[in-house]
């Protein structure tokens, strides 16, 4: 997903922004630098381009389904910056969960126990899409040694 | 938190792997990158290096705390690359919960009513800790207009 600017700009569309010069008003990104990442991000599959104004034609960014499908990874990130990245002042942007109306920070759970899960308790085994030519290597084989290969 | 080398580095640690060599042998990385990469964690506070032998000196690297914070970020790619770049051979790498025993993968749920989040539920608002300088921004001012300011 690459770099700071990537993320950044990401969470702008996630808070509802999608075009170019609100990018530029909010995080005093290099026009050249955002253009160039939002063509990434276009490249990926992760924002459309799309025209909203002709004449002169003008283009917003929206997300798309598999760009909507990045924002447990941002809301992760800014849990983690809200718990560590913060000064005395607080938190920098506060989440309200609409459905529930409630202030929420997210929680990252399991989906068969739906239990918090931690780095501490999770074991990671090679799946069967796990690349043929790096399977055979002492240090993967070594990786997962105590693992059952495959998941089983 | 950086490019990608860093992220397959921090993904290595929260598989348990702790040495130089490990991440060499597993991730084909340069080892000057590696070195970088690895000071540039230690300097941030989320790996520290130490001791593990001596006559020579061997370092390994664990996550600190606020490394292991990190986990959900990292649970929440892994599930974005799950559902998005795996092809038909299935998932590279299958997770565990050891603590309920069943395969799972990682959901975002809200803090307060334990629903699973999506960006469509969710409003962003300026929180107390938002920098001063930005708050007076015309377009931060317009990108947070429909919300309650503070949060309130």
């Amino acid at each position: 997903m690459g770099d700071r600017w990537t993320l950044l700009v990401l969470r702008e569309l996630f808070y509802g922004q999608t075009r170019f010069e609100q990018f530029v008003g909010v995080l005093s990104i290099p026009r050249t630098t955002l253009a160039d990442r939002l063509d990434k991000l276009v490249g990926a599959g992760i924002v459309t381009r799309e025209v909203y104004q002709r004449e002169p034609t003008r283009h917003e960014y929206v997300l798309t389904e598999k760009g909507r499908d990045f924002f447990p990874v941002m809301a992760a990130i800014n849990a983690w910056g809200d718990k560590w990245a913060v000064d005395d002042a607080g938190v920098p942007v506060v989440l309200t969960h609409t459905t529930c109306g409630a202030q929420m920070e997210p929680v990252v759970v399991c989906s068969e126990c739906h239990e918090p899960v931690s780095a501490d308790d999770l074991k990671a085994s090679i799946g069967p899409g796990y690349p043929e030519h790096l399977r055979e290597r002492r240090a993967v084989a070594a990786r997962f040694s105590e693992a059952d290969v495959d998941g089983r």
